[in-house]
């Protein structure tokens, strides 16, 4: 095809105000967004995006996952696929997931005129990317390459209610789930429109971003036991303060990330033992995180917190206790998904930079089994997860136009 | 009359029965004694006491404030008072309150044989010295000195009943409160004899503890607001955590206590929002407290953590906002008073120090309208306020001989 019709054809104004739309089901009084997974909100939106879905020509379905996925062959016999997340977290912005979703629709409908494309299209909306009511995120990505297990479907979340009843709830049938599960070998590549959810973007004054690789993630619990008593007949020296020794760690940690030893190292989480005013505090319960884009930074960065800990105890007195969590492995962007996205970045004539991304997303569980890529827009002081995050519409139609490009650079014709 | 006559007669074995038999009043089998002021358990546990007293030869009235007080007038006409507090916070020990209260009745007894007592005795259990229910302690003793006000009748505690509805349950009479006042002048001294609930006469290995005076009290509520966003997303040089920026705080008020700004200083509560793993934490609620001898030093303290709240908000980029809550002045013991204690520990032969008191007690609230003194004995390895507060029984029956002695002293008989 010649130079960059497919982007052209992408119409702007329909996906700034569908988004608008897509923003007011579940949006509350008092500001923000909450679209819980599975949720009648939930449903509601993929429903509305649903019929958006078939007028642009995709054939629709709900899998046994949850997953809305909207699709449209080609001559080859091979796909190429986009989407992103319908589902918020609680109080969350508009563009956060929707953004990557509703753009996939936009581009599905601008490509319908593309008589060339050799591949077929896929637009997926995935189920619970946000991880509701306390449950692991991701489900629906998981679930196409069969990493939910049968534990996780029976599991109750935090409403009481099994993964198992939410799939029902909202069309999925978790009875079939292993036959949600995609041939990868027939995708030649999955790339997700994302707003940044950072800040570099924006401090920056650049319109793109374009990933090289999502971050990896190490959780990690620490107890910290020391000995409650009274806060004013306790001499100083005779203490074992288990929030002073908590503070002494949140801010080591900190350091850590400050002196580059991972990425970023947040403590997000801290609750003490007794908690009142007039006892000095005998046990602290602080929950951290490492972000790093490199596995062994994430692997060292775990002996240092030991050593951290291990040092407050001597220091303190303390009894330290790690548990550590989840941790989920950084995964590279695919070289050739990267180039392509590059190509139109450039093409844009618009300032852009490659970056890394500090969030997690599904592009991260599919990035493990298919050439994966992602192309970022900027996030107005870098706010996300939160009722005022917000993106230039400048910014949101450029992104559809340069996933467009993208994905036909990626179906073997270029850009001119 | 004779040299100790008085503490001679003191029944130790039956004192100790009878903290053993009150201790079961509010026992749980989780361990620890949970007493609520005005609560059925406290009730029975006045009863009791109140039976005590009579056999004691003490004729018994609950005020109108609902202190339990037994009293028998001497030729004089003037008064020595003596007594603490027969509730608990949650999960306490058996001897905090309970063990000055039930002396007092103990020493009531001996002093009956004692013809030559000039001076009427009160001994007085005082009502809520703990603070039930989130209410301000010391109910009982400040209603003696007229210092509960219409505005604290009235006002619901955490489990919605005002104070009113609970000095009713209790036996006493709102409406009348302002005749539970005592009048002062008739007064000659006060006396309480209390474990001392720190760690300094253990760790010394001495008996008997002469208090100088009771420590001053300022608390302080602090919340520093930063910016809350994505854990992963957003650099470590873009952050402002409010975690981070309490941890510096909770180390340098400690700090000031350890350089001797105040003679203690704790952080025991901390909140931090929206306090889960993946998010920097955009606000934080810090209360604290420093505790003096001297009120001069107190105001010193305020101005410090005024500076290091403006040192964190410079350093870290969040708004710190302080409120000064509860100022409770020092007291000094009444010299004469702390002249008797120290002949009465000087004639037991065991060995003793001169010590200022750390927590509060009624004899705080008394000691600004009469002379004042307290007694301390050992509490085992500091511990109060917790299931396992406990004091040698040897230690329990010298304390109450030593209070015996003092108080016929204070008659003006002397101790040989």
């Amino acid at each position: 095809m010649s130079d960059r019709i497919a982007s052209a054809a992408v119409d702007g104004d329909r996906l700034v105000a569908r988004l608008a739309r897509l923003a007011k089901i579940g949006s509350s009084p008092s500001g923000g967004v909450t679209r819980e997974a599975y949720g009648h909100h939930d449903v509601e939106a993929r429903e509305l995006v649903a019929g958006w879905m078939r007028d642009a020509g995709l054939a629709v379905e709900v899998d046994p996952a949850a997953n809305l996925i909207g699709r449209r062959p080609g001559p080859s016999g091979r796909w190429l696929a986009t989407g992103s997340h319908l589902d918020t977290v609680v109080a969350a912005g508009p563009f956060d997931g929707a953004y990557g979703a509703v753009s996939g629709v936009e581009v599905a409908a601008a490509l319908r005129g593309v008589e060339s494309m050799e591949h077929g299209l896929l637009v997926v909306a995935f189920a619970n990317e946000e991880g509701a009511r306390g449950t692991d995120g991701m489900v629906g990505s998981r679930a196409l390459v069969g990493e939910v297990g049968d534990g996780e479907l029976s599991t109750a979340d935090d409403g009481g209610v099994s993964l198992d009843e939410r799939l029902i709830d909202a069309g999925g049938d978790p009875g079939l789930l292993a036959d949600a599960r995609w041939d990868v070998g027939q995708i030649d590549a999955f790339v997700e429109l994302h707003v940044e959810q950072g800040p570099v973007l924006d401090e920056a004054d650049e319109s793109l971003g374009v990933v090289l690789g999502i971050t990896g993630r190490q959780a990690v619990d620490i107890v910290l036991r020391g000995t409650p008593n009274h806060a004013g007949t306790t001499p100083m020296h005779l203490r074992v303060d288990a929030m002073a020794a908590a503070a002494e760690l949140v801010l080591a940690i900190e350091a850590m990330a400050r002196d580059g030893a991972v990425r970023v190292a947040t403590c997000g989480h801290l609750h003490v033992r007794p908690n009142v005013r007039n006892v000095i505090p005998g046990e602290a319960f602080l929950s951290a995180e490492l972000r790093d884009d490199d596995l062994g930074r994430l692997a060292e960065g775990r002996v240092l917190v030991e050593g951290l800990v291990a040092e407050v105890d001597r220091l303190r007195g303390t009894t330290g206790e790690l548990t550590w969590g989840q941790l989920v492995e950084p995964v590279d962007a695919h070289p050739d998904v990267v180039a392509a996205v590059q190509a139109a970045a450039d093409a844009s004539g618009r300032p852009w930079r490659t970056m890394w991304s500090g969030a997690g997303h599904d592009a991260q569980i599919l990035g493990r089994h298919v050439p994966m890529g992602m192309i970022f827009v900027p996030s107005i002081g870098g706010v996300s997860h939160a009722p005022d995050e917000t993106t230039d519409p400048e910014h949101l139609v450029l992104g559809a136009r340069v996933l467009a490009d993208t994905l036909v650079a990626l179906d073997g014709r270029g850009l001119s």
